[in-house]
């Protein structure tokens, strides 16, 4: 056993979150023979299956939906699932209760986000005309903030988060930035980017699809304005699961939605002509939610019942850090390059590495039994969640990128 | 056994869709002992559980999700499904492939629906600066109009469905009607007034939230230019499954969405920092499809299979017509009034009774184990779903409703 693997296994050894992992499934035996003992790093994409949900979804299927029918909106909490599932992710991104609520995608939350904080800005009195927008964020942010931007008549302007201190003025209507890159699992500075958003007179909208579930956001403590996440990567609600968007507490009385849907109405069955927005979170929803998603979504976040998200973040740090050490010591010098910040405050929940034939690469190794995956054009992501990836699945996913990359197998493994 | 009685039992023997009962979850013994033997007049709300869905989602989330994970995607033709759920909604609504995509909720969908149409008129040159609306349509409805409107520098203007070839004009951009109110359960003439919308030169947006899988639609013979709906009522998707919008196919390439997401993009996976919308039925995508209510609505549509909609919109005519006639034999003179059409041509699947007291006699036709809803602030709404409600059904409902409002109480049954 190398030096590598006997560390990994007395990391493993001394993790206090090493128990979490059998509240997941995994290590099944699929029809894919390679999977069955692999090792899952795409929990930054889609999140593995918490085990206690597929008996929640059936009870939600058989009896909620097939036995108790409509009584179930009120009988089974249906009705209020958007703020109740709101305040189980709160703790979990820093935000007290009542100020989130699920519902809808994260580019439809985008969208109610960046509108919604252009109106707050206008209604300050200013003749705020410009949007900014991370131009290194996941697109989609970038195409609705255009959007947001076209119809609201502002212009959008693109910057890099670096930029955009310098950037902002008294033109600056609000600043949409995303924690941590999508592609290279850079962190950004989310406390001193909204302080310079807020000195500019601005509102700070973040978007925390890859930072939610991985480290700790602070969103009250650091005053963020709006916020929207996804729940399908860290959060392990399940494919496509829906979203959240957060608003301020002090700013929810002015939060004006674009979509302005009846499950927002203060009434919403008085069934009345007249658009009257409700109070508090439930100002952001909009159309009937979808149960079978969300509630699938509220089981698989018991398993954050008694842990501590600095842990999650301490965990975090020690496998990224150990995973790029063993790609150091198994992968020949000048293969890959590391775009993930070695700095810790700059570093995510993933590692992203640059590699010559990424796409054919990443191909290999989920054909060994490492899934990360491929981001055109030349990215090899590898995402770690601290709840059910360990350092032995850290040092064996880089032992098998060096076979890959030099041909090599590994002896009593076949290769698929 | 009545005369009533008879002729329900006579009409259940010559019924062709009375097989297709089978096919669903009813008659269950729940913990509400008097729904064990129950009518379910509310599947105009939420349509009941299909049998075949509870092992298609426990599939979904053990195998498709748990063991495949990212793989779905493409594995489990995840990526694909709205489109693919889309074309199997097509038929029950009169439309060809290519047309209809699945995803967010209705009033996600009214906004990129009625917004798209005014930006259509807008391109065709002409200064139309008026939307009209549905004004006793389903309040979302108007809701969201009257935030695309804003958002779009157009004037809403609310007019009853009879009013809207009176108030066309060359000012009208877009017109959204509901197909069926869904208070009275008026059906509203879907070809003329499409054509009345063309001839003034505007486009025409159709809500089919209460109307499909209960009619034919015919959007494609009648020239519709957008339309609307959701899939939990008479298509029994289950609870918040998504909704869908349809996009004639000549209009599909002038669809400019103001919700353009990731999921529109012509190559989603490209990453490309540029807005560049797919051809076809996907540009209506917003963001990530969710998984797992899009999917139980798939196994939820095969009831469908082999069935004509002429043989179930014949059937809820009869239905709703001896419900009809046995609300006059079982009802005292003046204590009911039907709001629902006596003409066929104007009849929606529910009967809408206005009754003094209607919330507390619904309260106690649910306890009687006859399920219908209550809609303030004198309605009380019976929903006929033809393949799985039955004539016997729709006697027991008016018959228990005629206990209940003189108080007895049919002997042999206890009043729970």
């Amino acid at each position: 056993m190398s030096e590598l693997m006997a560390r990994a296994g007395a990391l493993d050894a001394a993790d206090e979150l090493a128990g979490a992992r059998k509240q997941f499934v995994l290590d099944t035996v699929s029809d894919h023979a390679a999977d069955a003992a692999g090792v899952y790093l795409d929990g930054n994409s889609l999140g593995a299956l918490p085990a206690n949900v597929p008996a929640h979804v059936e009870d939600v299927v058989r009896r909620q939906w097939g036995e108790l029918r409509i009584r179930s909106w009120d009988e089974s909490g249906w009705w209020t699932a958007p703020e109740r599932i709101g305040d189980r992710i709160a703790p979990l991104v820093g935000a007290a209760p009542g100020q989130i609520v699920v519902g809808d995608s994260t580019s439809v939350n985008v969208f109610k986000a960046v509108v919604a904080a252009v109106r707050m800005a206008e209604s300050a009195g200013t003749g705020r005309d410009e949007i900014l927008v991370d131009a290194t964020t996941f697109p989609t942010d970038g195409y609705i903030a255009e959007s947001a931007a076209r119809m609201t008549g502002r212009t959008l302007r693109p910057v890099t988060p670096a930029e955009v201190p310098g950037a902002l003025s008294d033109r600056t209507a609000a600043v949409l930035l995303n924690h941590v890159d999508y592609r290279t699992g850079r962190l950004h500075d989310l406390p001193s980017l909204t302080a310079a958003v807020h000195a500019a007179g601005a509102l700070a909208v973040w978007d925390l699809c890859h930072s939610a579930g991985a480290l700790p956001v602070g969103l009250d403590e650091h005053g963020v304005d709006l916020a929207v996440g996804c729940t399908y990567k860290y959060l392990n609600g399940g494919p496509g699961s829906p979203a959240y968007l957060y608003v301020r507490r002090d700013l929810q009385d002015r939060f004006d939605s674009p979509l302005p849907g009846w499950n927002s109405h203060t009434e919403p069955f008085g069934m009345r002509p007249a658009y009257e927005p409700a109070s508090g979170a439930p100002r952001g929803r909009v159309g009937t939610p979808d149960i079978l998603s969300m509630l699938a979504l509220e089981a698989a976040l018991e398993v954050w019942d008694g842990v501590s998200i600095d842990a999650v973040r301490a965990k975090s740090l020690a496998l990224t850090d150990f995973f790029l050490e063993c790609v150091g010591a198994y992968v020949g010098e000048g293969r890959v390059e590391s775009l993930t910040p070695v700095a810790h405050a700059e570093r995510g929940s993933q590692v992203a590495l640059r590699c010559e034939g990424a796409g054919e690469v990443m191909k290999r190794l989920i054909e060994r039994g490492v899934v990360g995956d491929f981001r055109h054009p030349d990215v090899l992501r590898f995402g770690f969640t601290p709840l059910y990836v360990g350092f032995a699945d850290a040092e064996r996913a880089a032992r098998v990128l060096g076979e890959v990359l030099t041909g090599e197998v590994l002896s009593g493994e076949a290769p698929c």
